[in-house]
């Protein structure tokens, strides 16, 4: 029990909160150094509720993470930051989970658009695995630095994946309209974000520009083995917590809803976090503080169209519990590990 | 001023409100009578705020409105209702805005698969004019029964019509994600709607089967001559009013982001209520309380797709305040009389 | 471990949910029984997430639940209902932790008046302890009947109690203003508690005649020998759960801030459960979701007055949490034992 | 009609933006300029819908502020800069109401304690009017400085001042718990009232040190002869308009129920914007986008206390509203004008 060290770098955004609290609990994990800038000096316990002795490490600054002293480390941190701390941290030696963008995507040419810098460690992406075990689990196994996927990433692959592969629906002239809770927008000073700006507000933000738009379909692709362009559009809604992504498809002809839904039933049997139900019955409310994710499959005959419609937490499934999942796939633990007391 | 004489029927619901509020302040009408179970002999100014002489009148019952002495009647009636009530009114000369759907289906047969039931006033279905003044302005001119279109075809059709007219997007396969306040949902007592089950939530709900869509089809195809049969799926999100519609559209061959830009700029060029924006400028805040709607769209020239946002206020633009501005079309006034105080 | 029996009945409603959970995963209990006529015949676990064997049990009509077979019953019930249950389950050998008020005051004679009916169980309101461990402790061991505090009780009592003993401060003229949240209004289809009435309104309700007022004024004078009548104000504020209480009392001459703070100390040592803050760091956030209190004291000297806030989880230390401490503490367990996972 | 020229500086805060859009249609005001750092360059029509010519007023730089070309200017700045521009564009004989709280102290004492700077201008603040028409009127007539009371304050002394001067309530050990909407604080880019932040949460700030305090206690000075000093708790709650204060008050010897209705009704009979209501029906829902205040009393005979709410909009009859309100009657115009068509 709790044999193996780990850090928390990046401790004090949303994501790093959530895995502070996950850290602190998993039975074989012992949370040994948290970094933060924002609370450099400062008793985690007086941050969250933790238990001991979790609750009094102090954060440490950024600066001295390329140094920290564990067995593994979650980097919670901007993509430009962990581009440059996760080769140093694997250089010595630590087990990487990377929740940036930075080790996201397999072609690096693909970096300076969608991201808008070069990526300059071929070698660690070459070597990334990406952390979604629904979809690619045999890859993780082992994998000294995972690189975990997108929020939006994970719900909309997760619906597209096995309907893409059945061969049931089109490739092409996917479209995705992904609505998020504000954290997903992280923790930050911004008048954008503030409460009389979201609150009763609703809107599209970056359409067709949205970073994860290139790891969706490469995950689609690789586990499916083809993906057209997807058209994606997320909206910023005002609730805290949440994503749900509605993904409408084209039926191939003679593709029927039972053999769609065969598909998925398929993809996803035995599976302890993906739990499929009627389209209705996908709510955010009930994947919220779990890793669970809810499915839900309509087909409209008349249209000719399906429509999936995917449910997650944005900071669990879609960062802090997805992570540790991959972790514990990584190191060949049952994936509940750590994730079976939430329970909502 | 105040020449015309007219009743809010349905004055206790969310949309019959905001037309009581509108109808007691239009310069041309004068406010004669409203109808409530609800609030059944209780004065109009103890609900809502209200001028004189408005605010003196008093509820009566809804079993009560077929005798209703005004020139105009507006029904914030259910469809049921609506049926009933409507041929009998005409019958007596007053003229009819319905908000309700029971008279926005051309094809009568299409009442019992959408709707529930048979249609059963075919001369009056007949009679109505669709009252969406952008699209469809000449028939609304003398319109005895005008009948308003539903909220989310609203906002849909407006997105829509002119980009399938102008034949640069596809007129099958189109995807329509529409995001909808809880005010949608009308005013009952319902543990759905309950604020604990409402807020921090979001859902699909009615996926293909909701009652706007034929309502859709239909306006599009009389404004551009064509549509195939549209993917809706509808969303409840915790906010109290405003819809946001996002409509995935495919390109045709060839066509450029300018063009579907100067296909929207033709269609509502001088329009007072019809605002064209960046995509990201497009927001529900900014519409709430105004009979406006704010269009914005994206080419995706990469995925081969158009989107296009579309957000108005579902008992403004959505119900009452296209009512008023159907009324003004059909009594040859200015469409903005008694909307123009409206600025959010 | 998981050697006592336990049934939960009124398993549907919010606290009855919350007592659910935790009675499932509470390592001395073992659930086996669940009553609630909305879910009769549905398994658990299609309502809530629940770890095995709990997930699998079905719900029963609330008639059964006199018959259950357990050997100790969680009432999450109208009182209505609880004072006619707890009798036949207590006679037959069924120790029981009522969440309702049927119990909680301990002279019958102002059942009628505050709670609108007559107490007709006068030996079992004799026999019944009142579960507010911080504060009467040494009464819980062995109960066989406890009657778990009131949600506004909980939250004003902790905060009033130790400051009234001390005599630091008047004992009468105490004015709370207490803020709750809707699910403190319980489960149920009300248009008074629909999305659209509650969010961005805000109101009092209830003032001077809240079936809380007795109980707070029992239990400060049974801890603290004094109590004046309190004016007390609830309201009712847009957010899902929690409370605020801010209390507002005069201080006695002389009376130094520090030693009403010193007074809380004291109190409050060593208590799991309670923690002392600054009160602007007293939020409803923090304690969301878990059994805990956040207190925080203001002494305004310039007015003569002191200002006790008091945060609390109206589902958890309000209800569900605080009946399994003082079903613990009945039981001679630890304190915390199924609650220590609860965090946030 | 529109015969003086008006100017509002500070124009995009949430103050400023009410200012804009309620002088922008005041029948007697023509809006010629508006200044704000923030928007400088940018048309006021692509900030907010307004009639033209408003719609086409460029928002000028502060710094030209002082030199503004009107006959009256709203100040809607922060306290230091109101301290500066206002005795400036008195001696060019502008008409100034300002907004902040640089002149509500007649007491220029007061200022380093609850503002945290020393008073400057001694001439003005003599010659300022504080503009709580309802309290005092008469002193506003002929005004060339007026000080728009804080929204707070308004809430608080339009429920206590009656009162107090009633005799029918004790002047001290005043209790007030008031809560305020997030648009309370500004408009700014802050963490602390980040969404996230602020969502789902509820807390009290600044206790018994809130820059209302001396006003409110000043007002009803003022208009009652005398007060106490207050204890006044704000709370931030999450909604995004509106204030709700409860304030508790012991009852003078004798006092009935009746009296202190009598008390209210006395002090507004026949004004406009004054609404006598039970408790349990003042809601903020009812106030927000309107210049009205709501007052419910409760007494409690048993606790010999009575409890007064009040509500307003925080930016309307808080802020600008209330500051029209204010000019009307310096300018001899009815208080109404300009404000009668907000209505909710």
């Amino acid at each position: 029990m709790h044999d193996h060290t780990v850090a928390v770098v990046g401790a004090s955004g949303y994501s790093g909160l959530e895995l502070t609290r996950l850290a602190a609990r998993h039975p074989e994990l012992r949370l040994v150094s948290l970094f933060s800038d924002r609370w450099a000096g400062e008793a985690a316990g007086d941050r969250l509720p933790l238990p001991a002795p979790a609750s009094s490490l102090r954060y440490s600054a950024l600066a001295d993470a390329a140094g920290l002293q564990a067995e593994i480390a979650f980097l919670a941190t901007p993509a430009e930051v962990s581009l440059e701390l996760a080769p140093k941290l694997l250089a010595r030696g630590v087990r990487v989970v990377d929740l940036s963008g930075a080790f996201r995507l397999e072609d690096g040419g693909l970096y300076p658009r969608w991201y808008g810098f070069a990526h300059g460690a071929p070698a660690e992406l070459a070597d990334a695995r990406y952390g979604l075990p629904e979809l690619e689990r045999a890859r993780l196994r082992g994998a000294r630095l995972v690189s975990n996927p997108g929020c939006y990433a994970t719900a909309t692959a997760l619906a597209l994946a096995p309907l893409v592969k059945s061969g049931l629906v089109e490739a092409d002239g996917i479209a995705v309209a992904a609505m998020s809770g504000v954290s997903g927008a992280g923790r930050k000073a911004s008048e954008d974000y503030s409460f009389c700006e979201v609150d009763e507000d609703l809107r599209a933000y970056r359409l067709g520009r949205h970073q994860h738009v290139p790891e969706i379909e490469q995950t689609v692709r690789r586990f499916a083995g083809r993906c057209g362009p997807i058209s994606f559009v997320p909206h910023l809604v005002p609730l805290r917590r949440g994503i749900l992504a509605t993904c409408s498809l084209r039926l191939a002809r003679g593709a029927a809803a039972a053999d769609l839904a065969a598909a998925w039933g398929r993809a996803y049997a035995g599976e302890p976090f993906v739990r499929l139900l009627p389209p209705e019955k996908v709510a955010v409310k009930d994947v919220v503080r779990t890793n669970r994710a809810h499915l839900g499959l309509a087909v409209d005959e008349r249209a000719g169209m399906a429509v999936a419609v995917s449910a997650i937490d944005n900071l669990v499934k879609g960062a802090a519990g997805q992570a540790v999942q991959a972790l514990d796939a990584a190191m060949g633990w049952d994936e509940a590990l750590g994730l079976d007391l939430l329970g909502g």
